[in-house]
């Protein structure tokens, strides 16, 4: 049966979750991007829209149009012609992972469209060509988009995800000032060289943070979930964020850090009603500056773009 | 009831583990040092032999005395004597954890003697004390000796452990050429820098180790002990080493690196028959350079000094 129009539906997610720089990331409920994939008569990809009015609408800037264009290739059928339309759910350069959505939406909406001649990790790949491009070669969103749940991503020569189980009590608190950061100048201000004794304390927390959520030890996840590499370096680009932060963890969170390059950061906590507080606490502090902040009290999304169901399929 | 006599036994281990520098640890079964710690008349720690002739027989220079010291010091019962006995089961310097296993041993049977006044988080401290004079201010290999098993440092200041699952079947060769590398001079060829690629790649690569030991999942475990920081910066300082990491591989081993600062090396594997063909393998790349090499072939060791019965005690 061929089809004539395939669509998958993304989550969002918190990348790094802390220290975890480019190599922890989770999916979160709420919002993401769905992309629906049409057979078109001219060869190639093409764009219905750009998914937002800040986006690029060429196939080859967009996200979605990237991913798509590396299936085809990938599937050896460039031949073929393949019309996107992408729904952005997603805040644009919001830290929630909106661009690598986009991207595993598209790739495997595509590859429904095609007879999925492509397995999940010639997908992942795809869709890491355009995450390369737009925002840096790195994974820790990509996989939690395509995968769902907690993953960390052990290498991506080759590539080399481990899923992660995580405590079912787990709360996190996304909180989305008004603000817009480059996810290319988020990673500028990274530094290039580390010291030592700040690579034992990543890679200390990094690892106590995986032994947390196999364990379902959410005070160990607190404790180990402290990044002073990537948070201090962006913090200065994100006006308000150390005060915010400190009111969540006044409000009872365990922990909180920038989600991904920012401008949104995450808290967590385990129950509905501190994840409730930690939210009015933060939207407080940032309304006390003049800066509009959205909020929503989220769990990990257990689905990604691989088994999250989409009935707009049809032959 | 007044102790006039006790006794602890502190296991050997892997320190590091591969890529977790500093973090990662375990205990492993075979020989240990063993610390008897006899009331004396005069005040503080004496030693009546300093466990090994290329040792200080000092007390503020060895391991036990200056563990034992600071028990001492912690418990405020600096007006006790106390006469230590070593019985060193470890090779000196030999990256089996042997000065943290004195140390560690040295600490419990003191604390044994006077009453047991302090805690574990106190006596890793105090054990800390002679590890940090003697060989840099790392827990991985006191840790293991004090709690046994597989153990992830998260923290120093304060002293954060966390105990780790490992899978039954994991099988540990240890290979001690003779060789005698300082622990000084091992650190002193870490790099102080590290560019930002390679942190993550040793963050990712830590952090999967945890997630093996969880799940047991051994080919994970293999593929995530891969250490690029502190492996090639130590290797150029034991010959042979390199090609009997290769022989082990070819072998069977699903990995293998320096244990902790060298010269011994170590490989996992998950069976005694493949262990066995290792262990072979090893010894006779150095045999071939003339280089003499013991091997054995452990197992996590459960138990360590805290939990590890010994005899020893009189009233």
């Amino acid at each position: 049966m061929r089809l004539e129009r395939a669509a998958a539906l993304a989550p969002g997610g918190v990348g790094n979750i802390g220290p975890g720089l480019d190599v922890l990331g989770m999916a979160v409920t709420g919002p993401g991007d769905r992309v629906i994939a049409e057979r078109a008569d001219e060869p190639g990809v093409t764009m219905s829209g750009a998914g937002h009015a800040d986006l690029p609408r060429a196939a080859d800037k967009n996200a979605a149009g990237i991913a798509a264009n590396a299936v085809l290739e990938r599937a050896g059928t460039l031949r073929d012609g393949v019309r996107l339309t992408l729904e952005k759910g997603l805040p644009i350069s919001g830290g929630q992972g909106g661009s690598a959505a986009s991207a595993v939406a598209s790739a495997v909406a595509v590859n429904r469209l095609l007879g999925n001649p492509l397995d999940a990790i010639a997908l992942f790949e795809c869709a890491l060509v355009a995450e390369s491009q737009l925002s840096g070669r790195h994974g820790d969103n990509l996989a939690s988009a395509l995968f769902g749940g907690v993953i960390l991503v052990r290498s991506l020569d080759p590539v080399d995800i481990v899923s992660l189980p995580w405590p079912a009590e787990l709360r996190v608190v996304l909180a989305h000032p008004a603000q817009r950061l480059d996810t290319a100048a988020a990673r500028e201000v990274l530094p290039s060289f580390i010291d030592r004794a700040s690579v034992t304390a990543a890679m200390a927390n990094v690892a106590a943070m995986v032994a947390a959520f196999a364990s379902g030890d959410m005070a160990l996840l607190g404790r180990a979930l402290d990044d002073q590499i990537a948070e201090p370096a962006r913090a200065v680009l994100l006006p308000g964020f150390v005060e915010a932060k400190a009111a969540a963890l006044k409000a009872g969170a365990l922990a909180g850090s920038i989600s991904g390059g920012g401008p949104t950061s995450f808290y967590i906590t385990d129950s509905d009603s501190t994840a409730a507080k930690i939210a009015d606490a933060v939207r407080a502090e940032y309304d006390s500056r003049g800066i509009a902040c959205d909020t929503r009290v989220s769990r990990v999304a257990p689905k990604g773009a691989l088994t999250l169901a989409d009935d707009a399929t049809s032959a």
